[in-house]
């Protein structure tokens, strides 16, 4: 472990006279924020095992150095994460890029550093090396049964180490679909990806959910087989129970209300987890909050009032994790910046005014309504969030402890100039 | 009537030596005309009668000459189209802007011009005057039990006006949504829709259908209440199997590709009918396939595709409507140019070598697909439309005819230069 | 007026402890917030006379109580607004809307409220009444000489009202464009729009600027010809000098980057002004900040950093205009909200710390500047804003203040239930 | 070469006598065609050296067999091209990705085929091997000067190179732009680009031009550097003369409307050339004319229109060129489709009857616009492209001899399963 708890503690005592300045304003302005202080600490973020390196696009990747080198060295990562905000207590590994050799190794090694194992990720959007049948024309949608079995396969292999680890979910991302009008039967496509997933769920253990994550498009595609929430709540109906569906913020199309798409999942009992990130044009996995803020406080604000309504817990009842690709900053510090934009928009959305919201509401009060959310959201919550962290033994400021200890400088010591972490 | 048979047949004597030269090239180049024919001749398309007037925008209304005064003059104008085309044999009634006083009185008329009513639409998106409760904040979804029931009940009237009339459905388009974000509890406004159209629903005659018609926004909106497909299946299929998705053109956000949606309602037993236009930017309701023609050719192609699968009716198990708005064009040019687009594309579907396309898609032989589509699309089948239309008693050219005839003028001797026909 | 000092003092001593609390801790916390409130104070925001009644989309008008009947009770509308805020000290007068009948009368009235009026706005997109030739086929564009003819002497009228009242500038926004692929020859129509501003620019007073908006698209339409900045900058580098492009930050494409428009603009030095709204599908006129207030912040940002390097006046070098529409809200309120969304914006880019971002620009250091930007737009600024408030006169909270008071029961009083402002 | 005349010669047997009935037709309906062949013969659209292998998304690459291995290969597979269609006479190198050993040598081969070198392009969104300066960060726009220098001397020398094989023309696309908001200023961006252009427009020779292409976003991007044609042509015109803008139909914001942009550019003397693809939902790269082919001929129409209008060469004084990938199909026959879809449009295009489209749009009468336009656009005008071919030695049916002589087949056989060519 590269920070250990002095070094937390000495930074922590450096700013304290600081935060406790602005978290005792707060506390003095603000009704509520003990409340609050408890359901953030609770909340976790998973962080994914294959965003812990420099992301690339199709010109290239700019690597950094210090990256991880193997499944041990991410977990290690995740770990350093975890210590300082004590908000990522959790990895979501991506098979094939990172197969435990051991699985109780791996296991008990994750949980030195206090992790669990998030949803397993299977992928059928790459071709193997010495894998028996290509995945250019998809995998689930196969026109070809023995491809399609090949990827029915891979998956019930997927949540078979997700057992071994602890999961106890599984995430089924399909980059099937078409190129060119023609191409597809849209038909037959949906019905070979519905057999092939129910041969999947047929697999999945009692106290498992698999997770159908849609997205509007690809690079160079015509169609998306699991395009839109529309098709994924189909797929997840018909599976059954366990099936769930997965909304990564960037996948939608252009002035797609997401928010409204998270209430009404909730509210038809099939929202099962989110992958956050940020975007500008397409599915750019840009830093979550750093593009659009109040949209991400929306769909807290829409995931507090839905989870609150049916009693569901926040912190356990879905699925939470960050997927973003990490081009030109440091993969943890932007993971550090990620996490924190997500406990902002939570703790505001904590902060809303829900009985009054209501009466605005019931009385077509817009002006009202528009104040009582703006109220919320303008509302400078970092103390409290700093606070949540304080009190979990977290560093007041992850980011600025991990630059002022050079904490980067020390991995690429360990590990190299030049390391290149396998994922995306 | 305007037209009468003598002045078709001189108009079709006059093109008949240059047309019987393209059909019989055609004849000689591509097989299965004949039963091509056969299938144009039964298509028909219904005029809204919302349509027969110029449309506005915000800023007004440039008015043309000799617009249909009342109901008797729109039933006369769609008269006139399908003289003139024989493909536009329905009208749409949209309530309260167009009430038959006397129901028996107006399904004779319209039985003389060879008419049937389609689908029957309810407003609840305008106060009328006199109006009880206003639908400023929403209809089915409002906060207010009574402001739904007076929608609720206006919808039953509106089924009553169609039993008088013939008509075998209702169509509910709402303009429910919200402004701002606050302003609706999304799931509350969906469970009081749902409502409301449960209740609609158990009104609906045993023969009826109810079309649930989705659009994607709304200029000054930030929400809808039925805003894509995913949730006016949720609304179907909550209903009953009296219940359908009905698809508009311009219904979408952008980039959305309708083709597979069309394809998906179909697998799912949920499409119900469709509003043709064409669009640039957003909800422009322009002319079919004068934007984007190759898209309306893939649509038919899903169409002819996912019908033939179900043995379903091409020209009665699905309803097929025009709802475009004609601000710079003569209406009915206009009109006559969007049948002739639909008829031209259902014609270049219905030439598609499905044998082979099914071959190619089998063999992921994408390059042979897109030729098979394009070949089908490239041919020129105007002659084939054409022919559908001298068989059926239309003329060659309707627009030609049209203008030759000066059928504007006539109507604004007869109605005067200064009309405005109720509607968009 | 509605509302004297004493109200507002009486309204401000209520609020003051609960203020100086918030106001003190940020004067601890925030350095150079004195300089902030300096520019806050002088920043005033134009309220356009057609936006003081309820707006309407093309399916009617939903209409509250109390709206103002004429100019003058507009006037006092913006009034009531710059008492209670100190910050809407001007109005942008759209002709023919609102023809002032006596202009030396109607700038007496303004003065006693101290507001001056601001760029006035021509209309070359309605037909008005008796109007000699119609602008269904557009104005400047026009094929007709004559139409053209009377759209440029309209615009030299409307310069005349302007300087009557004092105006220093003219905002042309034309909805000249095309509904089909081959209505226009694009060319001509650029050509003579260019032509007819050129004519309009030949009568500008030497002391005035003239605005070229661009708007991406309407509803109906195929083609703009003023479509987007490049368009306008086209223009207005032809024009000369006095040629200013304006943006209106609801009408671009989808996905737009507007603050690096805004900045290229600077930087050509062709930025005019800006006509606040917000919106999530098109072109919604929004409240400002409603839907995505860091844009808000990134577009000041750009514009303290631009107007800074250039040595301008942020608050007289640029035009500032609210440009909304309130559908759903009290229109008083709605503008209330939509200026302390803009001062909330404009006072975070003030906030932010230039130097350490130039630093880190500089040095790649992306997370850095993320940091940077975020901080300040994370920061609560409303004690500020209030803070400028407090020191100009004006009420500690404004939309309160009218609430409390009851100001609308008392317009209606005043003007009645039924009143429909002219305009949007 | 694969294919030799006789090949050719003895397809066209064949297929003759078909062809000439349906040509016969053509001529005996529309006029002008005589016209139009002589046009379509002259018109070569060159091929990308980059584009002849399998294109890859960020998930990997599934390569065919038969690709290119070198620079040699890839210019016998545009001689193939060539020989099949006489209308892909022109070749567009890639340095670094191909960069000829001996100039001399590659322009004696480039002959031996007929072909010509077509814009020669540089490449700055790479880091080459032994690179000095990243372009992590940019590369005309980059903070540091010295990184700015390597990119414009690597413009330079392809400058050099281009000069050695006659070619005269260079196409800057630039991947520069910024990830995240703070991260750029925005003006000094595009200042630096600026003056890095300026000494590589110095560096051209004076018959030379250089085409600065825009695109308006890149995966991952939140800002680009030249993101539209108003940037384009900002910076073409602050060059000079020899400066132009370069279209790829790709690189838009959704909705833009193109056909209006290619106007907009011919009249202001800057439109330099294009890179002709189409997409669905961002940069697809797909086949031309496979999603939108009306799109496709109204931009035709607009060139052809602006090209008379100004007595232009329309095989020469533009740069036309195919970019696409080709991730599905056999990029041969992939780029076959490309170049007929190209003929199609622009046959298409030049049988519009310009006088009455003139007549029509000086009338207003928009009904008519369009009739005629679709007129053209609707004729079946592949017996006129396949006319062309056929005079000019080409086969009647490239797409159909390139299969049934099973030259990928032969290419297989010569260069093996597993060969993976250089480029996208």
């Amino acid at each position: 472990m590269l920070i250990d708890k002095n070094a937390i503690a000495s930074h922590n005592e450096k700013l304290l006279p600081q935060h406790e300045k602005g978290f005792a304003y707060l506390m003095g302005m603000q009704p509520g924020v003990e409340k609050v202080i408890r359901k953030l600490i609770d909340f976790q973020v998973a962080i994914p095992s294959w965003a812990l390196g420099t992301g690339g696009t199709r010109f290239g990747r700019f690597s950094g150095g210090g990256e991880p080198r193997n499944l041990e060295e991410k977990i290690s990562d995740v770990g350093l994460l975890h210590a300082l905000n004590r908000s990522s207590g959790a990895i979501s590994l991506h098979i094939p890029w990172d197969i435990p050799g051991d699985a109780a190794k791996t296991k008990a090694l994750a949980a030195q550093y206090d992790l669990r194992f998030d949803a397993v990720n299977s992928n059928t959007f790459q071709d193997q090396p010495g894998q028996k049948h290509s995945y250019k024309f998809g995998s689930l949608q196969h026109v070809d049964k023995a491809t399609r079995k090949q990827a029915i396969d891979h998956n019930i292999e997927v949540i078979r180490h997700g057992i071994e680890l602890g999961s106890k979910s599984l995430t089924v991302w399909l980059a099937d679909g078409s190129c060119f009008p023609g191409q597809l039967n849209f038909r037959k496509a949906f019905q070979n990806t519905l057999e092939g997933l129910q041969e999947i769920y047929a697999a999945l253990p009692p106290d498992w959910k698999v997770f159908v994550e849609y997205k509007a498009f690809e690079p160079n595609f015509y169609s998306m087989t699991v395009g839109d929430w529309g098709q994924s709540l189909l797929y997840a109906n018909k599976l059954g129970e366990k099936a769930y569906t997965l909304v990564d913020l960037g996948h939608h199309l252009p002035n797609a209300n997401i928010q409204q798409i998270v209430a009404l999942l909730l509210n038809e009992k099939k929202l099962g987890g989110f992958h956050f990130n940020d975007s500008k044009y397409g599915d750019d996995d840009l830093t979550v909050g750093s593009i659009d803020p109040y949209q991400l406080f929306l769909i807290f604000n829409e995931l507090v009032e839905g989870m609150d309504a049916r009693n569901m817990d926040h912190a356990n009842d879905l699925g939470w994790m960050i997927d973003a690709s990490h081009n030109v900053k440091d993969p943890l510090e932007d993971l550090l910046q990620s996490v924190e934009a997500i406990m902002i928009a939570y703790a505001q959305a904590l902060l809303v005014d829900t009985g009054s919201l209501q009466d605005a509401q019931q009385n077509n009060d817009v002006a009202r309504a528009q104040e009582i959310l703006q109220h919320a959201y303008r509302t400078d919550v970092r103390p409290i969030v700093a606070e949540a962290r304080l009190r979990s033994g977290a560093a007041l400021g992850p980011l600025q402890l991990f630059r002022e200890n050079k904490l980067r400088d020390a991995l690429v010591k360990e590990r190299g100039e030049r390391t290149v972490a396998t994922g995306l």
